[in-house]
């Protein structure tokens, strides 16, 4: 980052309050792909879940997530920056997509997301169901493999669901693995819980050299010893970070398809998220809301305030990349 | 019908009140359809909702649909008899369906009516999006053509939607038209309503001789003399029945995923129905029912009871056919 | 009533708001019953629903609509008269009751009405569920034989539920009948409709003389001849008038736990309502409003204004007799 | 209009489908107003309601409205015609406002407005409570007085509220007589109802010759009839339009802050609106849309519906004075 | 347990998905008492709400966690075993109950219990309020005394409440033990919190040596200690297991009728209920879930996957005990 | 206090269930303030949200704390005592307030708190929004300086919002030591989090001595520890007790309307107010409970059990000052 502040800013409130406006992420201006040239951080949605098993409705996601975070601010509290301040941030819109056709939604969405890092633009990203992590991986992974830290009640390390159906939101990180896209050696899943149909993913994991802390193992460690072995883990190259909202506790994420109790507090996952801090981001997202089923949609505010805390320590990177 | 009673009745509520139970569609045994051999009229859920453009959530409709109808009671106040004393009818659980994969639940659900239609069982099916009335009808239509009553906000009649794609909530009867399943000229739409992309589907309708009763020139003419003109359609011959819950207006079914203003109330859809009294209905459905767009829940119990009115009109010449 | 304003005044709004101050019915005074030795009409709450067999919660019921009854205001738009005018009315509190056993709250009911009656004071009930109407109509009723105007989807003129249990909120005025405070002759229910487990209530209204006026004839009929069919049925002797929310359809009333699609609109109702001006109001109640069944609210707004509608005609008549 | 289609149409749903994307009113663009020059109608949100002495939630009506405007199509299915062909229709976004200051706020919505119209835009606004009425009008009418066709389930007429204050969500049209902006006697008021606090609105409108349709007369007149003799009293001078939506009956708009039962249904609201063809409409309103008392959204839904049908009118006029 | 699979397994998932399919307890077969010779675990609804003091509800609380555990899987992800590989389980259906009595009812409730227990089928029940713990109590200590482990907010240990009634879900525990059935030597109440009427209860747990772990005495020791603690007391002599939900904090399920804030995440009574693990537990319930107070359903997410854990550890002591 | 028993006492709940009746603070009477010489604590509120800067409603609070206030008891479980044997407490109705105008609002609550304190009535104030805890400090400060514990997630030490305006419910505290009516020496702010427009209120605090303990501060001390550091921060001298009710987490408080995630649980809070033993309290409020912004009405649950956590702290110094 040069000394001037960011082309653009977030919507001042003096005179339309953050309740008003047209929505977009964070009050940020709403720039089209092909004029985003010098956005070093695009905030995406991609409205999709047609890879849902289970309750549908994170196709909604980004729209409810818009709105929410319109109540967020400039500086971090705990930081003391405004990652406003440190890296061009804009609202892309959202990527194209097809609710009724897994395959070719899955294409539009990564066609969207090659055009994105060919701009150099670094996605962050509100789903959609998991599966939208998949294309966005692949895209940023052609010339490259990413390490992964995951935050998530399931590892999505599923090989199939409904006899034979490969792309499902059970299945990203599977596929991302077979395609070469993800590094399982660099990959870290934190909070994994509930119970399971099979062992198929832990054996897999296992075999893979893939690290899971499972929520029992987590709440033991603490979140400053977690983050201290993800980022062991993942170390100092490209990482893809995925946030999936069912990795809080449904008290603190009501809104979400496949909830399972016994999970993260807000304040536990931001604490980990803040212990991200200069590591090496070349695309985050936080997926999984489903605002169907969140009558109080404090689900999207604290999805929005994840997508915040990711925000910061990528634009503190980008910053100094910059710099 | 013998005159004996039907084998299968709804649970009495002397023990087990309305509330309680394992919920069945009007507290009726649930029967697996290998063992329905004497089954008249079988009550069908079609959990599925991979057709639909807008809001999802009608997978949730059957089970929902199910829990409302345990309000239901037996004799028809107008009517003056019990569905059950005149056929014999089961819930025949849920079609297997697959979210993930649009040709592979069509066939999956096609598979299983054809089951049905092969036992002689009249289906009555709650849905699930509108998309899921092709299957049924393909299964319905394979020796024979089908005239078709149909309730609906939208004629359902597009060729296609994102580009190609030609199975989704919006197209299920131009392609039971273009399969021949579906005699355009035996076919009345009533209650359509709303603003639309074009006028394809009117004068699509216009081309086959297929007759759309819009909701102004319904509430014209009245529930009598509509179904007056919608029983001279479609004759003696084979029917479906097609209810699209949002032919009522929001107000008496919000839980929908295309919701349009202005409306039939539910007395007006019940006076509608009571007319297809004596028709030859060779099978019936209740569609897009969406809970998760209805925090009341009053939307499942109009269809449930829809369904109810359904149910009678089609036991009653069931029962004549076998007395 | 004599020339000067009845004592009891609804709060003015300049300085506390409506939805602000502690909820009476209608902002009245709280008036302890050993103290309302001046009240003319005694607006009143039984929060018990010990005698359902559906979904319970009408013992929320006056609480929310004393909550929903700070919208009221004085004159009303038609009439062109303010009831508080013309009538000494307060809000009574709460009748005792008991939630864990049906007699022993029956017993309290009863007497909490009998001492209102000794005082003169003509009862306006907020149930509750519809079982309250006894205990009150035994108080009412125990010098003198009530007629009756019954708005409802259903007769409860059951004999009894769960097999020999005789005090439900389907038995009510089949009770009344039987202890011969309730005149089967001089009643009339409207808006009756729904299916039913048998015709039991049917036969047993037409053995006693009772007229039913199901949905489709008061529909035919129109509200201006029903209520003239109605009061040609009561005459001039003393009444009780039922509102069971339930007569509205479950759109206009979706917070009732027995609801019936196919009903009355607010506005049918509220022309009905008017249609009981000058006739002889012994009691009157608005029963089966259940908050937990309702997340918007508005099923208490419609149970409020109309027990202001049954107010103004009761204070109009109360009014008369002592000017 | 010229034969060439407007610049601005709403966003194709090919690749963005409708609930996706950010959104804007109808999903047409979002122009700022210095950007405006050739747009004939600007779609506008005032988000405020601090005129409010009831429940507060408007200043979210426009948010919400915008996204339920996601529904929207081209083509009114009666009038088969498309707005957005006959005239240039953009989202001009929010009016500043201010939530805790009611004459800076005043000013603020005021002069954006004379800046809307100075550019021959003409105003379609989302409210806000009915309060914003004011500030448009004022700058609609600096130099000219305007008609005014209303509804509304009241008159709005108050002279003030809590001892002396004139600026409520009950006065708006008490001040426009009073500053000379609206005309009286070329106004005319529908739907309204409720009980009043005192007859003072009555009589002030007797005064000045200002016709109120009550919700009794215009059932009995019917929509037709109602529409001609607004017709007639408002003539063809410019009009204002404005659509409070608690005309509707709270079953088919829960979500507002003041409901009164026994209101308009959503279909004979459509009906009274396409009565408004030909109109002079100088700016019309749709306002007290508050999304916190509706957990179903279906009041946004029929506020926006409202909007289309508005739109259509004065599109139709727009088209056929510049063509 | 022998070497084979029990008899009973979950309908697996490949062509019913998990939100479809008739609902039962896990996705177990519904299988009839009189057919359940082979059922080690039943898993029983108990439908009734009949001695609810406070908010009602739980009468609805069966299907609901019948609806919420169609999300249960097979394998416990810290035991790493399945209980449907352990041991025979099935949902037996709903309890008779009677809504309008308690004593009917409490007599229906055991004789049904009696049954099971007379079949050697050990009882997993899903509440219901707390009183439906008596009459399962009785019927499992109709020839021994049950120690207890009882998580609550309350203690359930009122002599009686209104004035003498003995039967209410305040009173269950106090009611055992006057039956002899409940040993207060070996019963241990975990997480009582929240403010009282008197300290009869204390005193008379004091009395009778039945041990009180407030929650802030639970929170001190932890879930291990606390388990110790009341492993030590109960011993390996039978014992019941009763969970009230309220024992959790209403963020982590707030559909509960007697709500009290400051109690356990799901996080703590998951690990206190894996300590559980080969005690001689002879009955369990999930008691006080009351759907209408929750509109999000997580609090029968919550309830079903306290069930969950319950049968876990059911299981793995029936299979070592038949094994 | 002399040993007789206060006069007012919460009502019985024998007849009247807690869930039944006219609903006051807790049950208590409500006795006008011109009759409350002998009152101690005032249970008041505060109606009226004219400050908020984003989503409004807290004008309902008082109202629905009431309803919630029903289940509230007598004797606290850990202290031992109950609050109403130790100081007479009454239900004070609310404050006047104007909805429409701040000056004129702030000058009501200022003026009947003035009559409150010179009653010598200590006041515990349901909000309303943070606002009007402005007008009560400066009814208490007139002849003191008050010293202030203050739990929040905002610091509300802002100088004005939209451009210039002082009184909004982020300003209050700025104000209140402008006016000299709050010692910022004797003042620490407790949980405050999220991000921020600026530092300005920090700056200010360092300034003036005013102590935040962030909640990742608080966290880290520990509930004992931070009362402890409290304590010593405002000494024996009269101070205020401020609980936004959005120091909690969202998902123990989801009804507010700034709501920020990673805040305290309401077992953590409960712990903090208990360590207020002792203090010399002034008065104290619960502010910012926003009913239509909870679906679930736990946040009115919270906010009472807060209250009454007050109270007993209070009462027992004003105890042990009377007695």
């Amino acid at each position: 980052m040069t000394q001037q502040t960011p082309r653009y800013q977030p919507q001042p409130v003096t005179e339309i309050p953050r309740f008003a406006g047209i929505a977009t992420f964070m009050r940020l201006p709403h720039v089209a792909l092909e004029e985003a040239g010098d956005v070093d951080i695009g905030l995406i949605g991609v409205p999709w879940d047609g890879g849902t098993t289970n309750r549908p409705g994170p196709r909604h996601g980004p729209r409810q997530m818009r709105d929410a975070s319109s109540m967020a601010r400039l500086y971090h509290h705990v930081h003391r920056f405004s990652p406003f301040e440190l890296a061009n941030c804009a609202d892309l819109g959202d990527s194209p997509v097809n609710p009724v056709d897994v395959d070719d939604a899955l294409k539009r969405i990564e066609a969207f997301y090659v055009d994105v890092v060919d701009r150099d633009i670094v996605p962050l990203t509100a789903g959609g169901d998991h599966l939208v992590s998949l294309p966005i991986m692949r895209a940023l992974g052609r010339n490259r493999t990413l390490g992964m830290i995951h935050f998530d009640a399931h590892t999505d390390l599923r090989d199939e669901n409904f006899g034979g159906f490969k792309f499902t939101h059970g299945t990203p990180f599977r596929r991302a693995i077979d395609d070469g896209v993800l590094d399982p050696k660099r990959t870290v899943q934190i909070g994994v819980r509930g119970a399971v149909f099979d062992f198929d993913d832990r054996e897999f994991a296992k075999a893979k050299g893939l690290r899971i802390i499972e929520i029992e193992e987590a709440v033991a460690l603490g979140p400053d010893e977690v983050m201290a072995q993800a980022r062991a883990i993942v170390g100092d190259q490209p990482i893809y970070v995925s946030f999936d909202i069912d990795c809080l506790d449904p008290a603190f994420a009501p809104g979400t398809g496949t909830p399972e109790i016994g999970g993260f507090t807000s304040r536990e996952a931001q604490f980990m998220l803040r212990g991200l801090r200069g590591l090496n981001i070349a695309g985050a997202d936080v997926v999984e809301v489903s605002p169907p089923f969140d009558p109080s949609g404090h689900t999207a505010l604290a999805g929005m305030t994840m997508m915040y805390e990711l925000l910061c320590v990528m634009a503190e990177r980008v910053g100094k990349q910059e710099g």
